[in-house]
């Protein structure tokens, strides 16, 4: 019996003997390792926080303490240690484990999550309402140093220090977020946080200051500043303590001993203290060490090569191809330019930065400044495209509004992983950018196809020189033949890709392929002859050929990967409403909603009625009752 | 002929002798408290940058050299100066001026603007492009210390600092964004700004490390450190030369030749430098001076006593009795806590800041963290209320998603300002957030239909136990009777409030009493008799009236102060298609996509179709017809 089977709970946890935890954080590393080898998940940053993990389960008293993980794609050692080992290898699959902290699923999770920076803010209302209540338990929030380019964590990490709360922060700094880390803050902590230099300078001049003695009051005065001001200046904690946060570390996240004997210390403080906890992200697992950004969310792969496995589908992944197409338009119009939010290997930009480095931009995971920084180049007479997974876009909304809509700027945003996104569940399925951007002026939306049509959606995006999103599905396309060259596509035109004489099913991006299926199988075994459109616009939409398909078949059957309330479907509701059009019966399909839950896209579109089956499903009931 | 009647570009302030400066700026602050006593308008800010203003336009060459404003709300003085003088009385009426700068106006308005903290990011984007281009402009942010607080600006910071662009940031520290400033940042700010200490000092430790020559290589390695530490820990630049900045100031910002000198110097510059600049809120009106909040964004005034002229309307405005009913119910319910993004006295809550000192909390202007602090407090057993206006929740779309709605935490969102919001006119209109929050998951939307339902609402909502929000109008009620106690409504339920047998009208909140004078004038004139429903439920509808209404008229009239794409009315026609119920007319009447401009809120009303002579023309255009 594995010393982890032992484990069913924190107070487990503590019994075990002190010599046994590097055991304990083995047998851990194996879990997570061989769970992710066959599920997927976030491997390296869970791999980093496996000590720290058991640090924290060890001094302080979980669920009564509350721990709330920024992101939360760091919490399987936590979800192992605290009831979740047996069902651990149901991770991230349908009805399984999720791979983020989730309330429903235990009392040791505090807060949900999946989206970054949040931690500092939600630590900051749980210590204001424990304090309220005259409770006296502590709250620990644990965020990456990538997380720290988030805007919302200066937000919170502003009212923290100004409030002065018991409250811990744990830096988990492995010195790149997703993918490397950018910008001025992650060069501050490494600049300092790396070099031994700094520590042995310490010494040197708290050891001068020492010999200063008898120089006369003044001095001594100036000698205590002096000390003061090195002990802000010459460590990462600068930036922390001019905050208000008392500052410690750095402190080797491996280092269990360490770990555990300085977070009994700071148990001991009761104001806003942040610990600077150097980790490594994938330490333990050798090809995740040397890769972390590629095992920072990985596919199934096999343990031995570390080899990804392939995914499924035909063709290019939508991802691969946009990152291809970018850098064929960019080589042809110096006006484009690329951003990303610190995943330039999720999106596709890879190449791209590679090609085009001057005109490549990773802002970090700050979606709010990469908006309002591309109107900016727009407003200047670039054509910058924002490539964002959809749901990451929502941290944006208002300045898409505000920055590139109302200004009418030619900025073209990219929103990978439109639809299902699969195993990452609720937070991260792009369920919701129809609804979100469909009522923004002057916005374009379009959808595409297949993986073909998403070349000529980009390159009709760019040229349109007004906001544009392109949505597109994570995953791989059709493997249809893909055009040499770039069409516009006529602007706002939907495309009739099968003629029918019963009723009209507008399907826009992805739903084109299964409505095309079902459409067949109607025909053959009910006699029911559909027309299907490929919608392509969802906004300004092919206003005429959708109000004369209505008028011809007094039926109309919309689908889309996007939630009901205010998608597609329901624009084209708005549109029989504005023409006054009635008796035309209409059938919506796409997301209710309720949150959809994790589980593979195949499997979720099945269970949402939205693959093949389910539409034939669907289109015979609603069709019998004409 | 005054002074500035000679200038009527920035060459010509260029022309003006030095020594006549000041005597420009007083002129501007006339021309500026006049106009404002007139149109209202944000008085304080402007007042408090028009030495600034004056020594940008001396200096550079706009608009080959670009500004970009933080907000906008202090651009009044570079409007006047750059060809807007003689127009400058049409400030924020309908076709005159906007309150902000707007490229549509002149060229010298670079960058759109309304919300805060985009300068920054938007001001990088430039120097980009610029480089990009091979240009060599010069691109200018001026940004206020409480700007300073939203996170997308330290995104914006942490960009720029590492990328190093030639760009100039101009810091207008007033130490107080629009309240009084809340948060580390700005302790830190005025801690080491107004100490003139910090200065003495400084020199002290310089003479000292003087002294130490002759000590030997190593002490003066030593020494240079020292002082290096020093130029970074004790002046309030440390926190920007952290980010990469280089770091100017504090400078008196109503010192006019040493405002122009330091520009001079900075101009010289090419890499990102950030100007530390002391102004003072409303300088040069008392009145503004004493009571800098109140003259934040302030509506026509008596010049001479500098009293607020009445606003419109029969009864107290619905922010004020927002803040009243909350303070009621705070008495009885411990678990309520009151939370705001810098608008204390914008949002009511002043009272409440008074009465509950431990239970509000002011976070600075930053949305995001502010509703994932509220869901922090929620998660633990409170009932926070943020009262936030509806443009600026825009800023917090992920965090009501991804925090509050997917978790089901009861947070109450009280939207002020929802629907026209009048003079700041596009950037400020609470247009769009029935569209934004009615496709999340486990929302509540309510509207009311007077002051007084505001109440029960309130109370309502605050008991639901989940996420809602409550939308309600700017300005003054109908003064209708105020209920002393409050009612739970009945939830989802919509309300009966005028009986008709003709069609039915489903009016949401502030279109409920427009409604009902229309009914009555169609059925005096026209012999039409129309039910009129106070929908009271956005989210749920009222699905049982609703289809009873439908199927009985036939015919159903939406009205809202929402933007018509995705809104209430689009939730009535999903309504009727997923009961498969055709053949009903419906009309849905509410605000364009295109934006709405600004003006008095009752002129846009009218404009808008939306006054009650606007609603009865569309009513009877629409039931002739059936």
């Amino acid at each position: 019996m594995s010393i982890l089977e032992t484990i069913n709970s924190p107070d487990d946890l503590k019994r075990i003997p002190s010599h046994k935890l590097t055991l304990v954080a083995r047998e851990l590393r194996q879990l997570i390792i061989e769970t992710c080898s066959k599920n997927g998940g976030h491997l390296a940053p869970c791999l980093g926080v496996v000590e720290l993990t058991i640090a924290m389960h060890r001094v302080f008293n979980s669920p009564v303490d509350k721990f709330v993980w920024d992101v939360g794609h760091q919490a399987y050692a936590h979800k192992i240690l605290t009831g979740r080992r047996d069902s651990f290898h149901t991770l991230r699959t349908l009805n399984g484990i999720s791979g983020f902290p989730k309330r429903a699923e235990s009392c040791h999770d505090i807060f949900d999550v999946g989206h970054s920076s949040t931690s500092i803010s939600a630590a900051t209302g749980l210590a204001v309402a424990r304090d309220l209540a005259g409770r006296k338990n502590k709250v620990l929030a644990v965020i990456g140093d990538g997380s720290m380019t988030g805007g919302i964590a200066y937000e919170g990490i502003n009212q923290a220090g100004h409030l002065n709360k018991d409250l811990i922060v744990v830096l988990n700094d492995n010195e790149m977020s997703i993918a490397e880390n950018v910008g001025a803050v992650s060069n501050f902590l490494s600049r300092t946080a790396s070099s031994e230099f700094m520590f042995r300078f310490k010494k040197d001049v708290e050891s001068f200051l020492g010999r200063l003695d008898g120089v006369g009051k003044s001095m001594l005065h100036v000698a205590r500043k002096v000390e003061e001001s090195f002990k802000g200046l010459l460590t990462p904690g600068m930036l922390f303590e001019a905050f208000g946060f008392d500052y410690i570390g750095p402190i080797d996240g491996h280092d269990l001993p360490k770990l555990i004997e300085t977070l009994e210390n700071v148990k001991k403080f009761d104001d806003a203290v942040l610990i600077h906890v150097l980790t490594k992200k994938g330490k333990g697992y050798k090809p995740a060490e040397d890769n972390p950004s590629l095992f920072h969310g990985v596919g199934p792969f096999n343990i031995e090569t570390g080899k990804v496995l392939k995914g499924k589908g035909g063709g290019t992944s939508y991802t691969a191809l946009f990152g291809t197409t970018l850098c064929k338009l960019a080589a042809d119009d110096e006006r484009i330019v690329a951003i990303t939010a610190a995943m330039p290997d999720g999106t596709g930009l890879s190449g791209f930065a590679k090609e085009f480095p001057d005109r490549f931009y990773d802002v970090g995971i700050a979606e709010q400044h990469a908006v309002t920084f591309a109107a900016g180049l727009a407003a200047d007479g670039l054509r910058p495209v924002f490539a964002v997974y959809s749901s990451f876009l929502q941290r944006a909304y208002d300045q898409v509004f505000h920055d590139v809509c109302l200004q009418n700027l030619p900025v073209t945003f990219a929103l990978d992983r439109a639809g299902v996104v699969g195993n990452d569940g609720p937070t991260h399925h792009g369920a919701f950018d129809l609804s979100y951007l469909r009522h923004l002026p002057n916005m374009v939306i379009m959808a595409p196809k297949d993986e073909n049509e998403l070349q000529h959606m980009l390159a009709t995006a760019i040229d349109l020189g007004r906001p544009v999103a392109v949505r597109y599905p994570r995953g791989n396309g059709y493997g249809v033949a893909l055009d040499q060259g770039y069409k516009i596509l006529p602007f706002g035109q939907a495309e009739i890709v099968r003629e029918g004489g019963d009723a009209a099913i507008l399907a826009l991006g992805t739903m084109v392929y299964p409505a095309l299926v079902a459409a067949k199988q109607l025909e053959e075994q009910d006699g029911i002859s559909l027309t299907v459109v490929n919608a392509r616009f969802v906004k300004p939409l092919d206003e005429n050929m959708i109000l004369d398909l209505a008028r011809r078949n007094g039926c109309l059957v919309t689908m889309e990967e996007n939630v009901l309330q205010g998608g597609f479907g329901t624009a084209v509701l708005e549109l029989l409403e504005e023409h006054d059009l009635t008796g035309v019966r209409v059938l919506r399909l796409g997301y209710p909603e309720e949150p959809v839950t994790q589980a593979e896209q195949h499997e979720l579109r099945a269970m949402l009625g939205l693959d093949a089956e389910g539409l034939v499903f669907s289109l015979r009931n609603f069709l019998k009752k004409s």
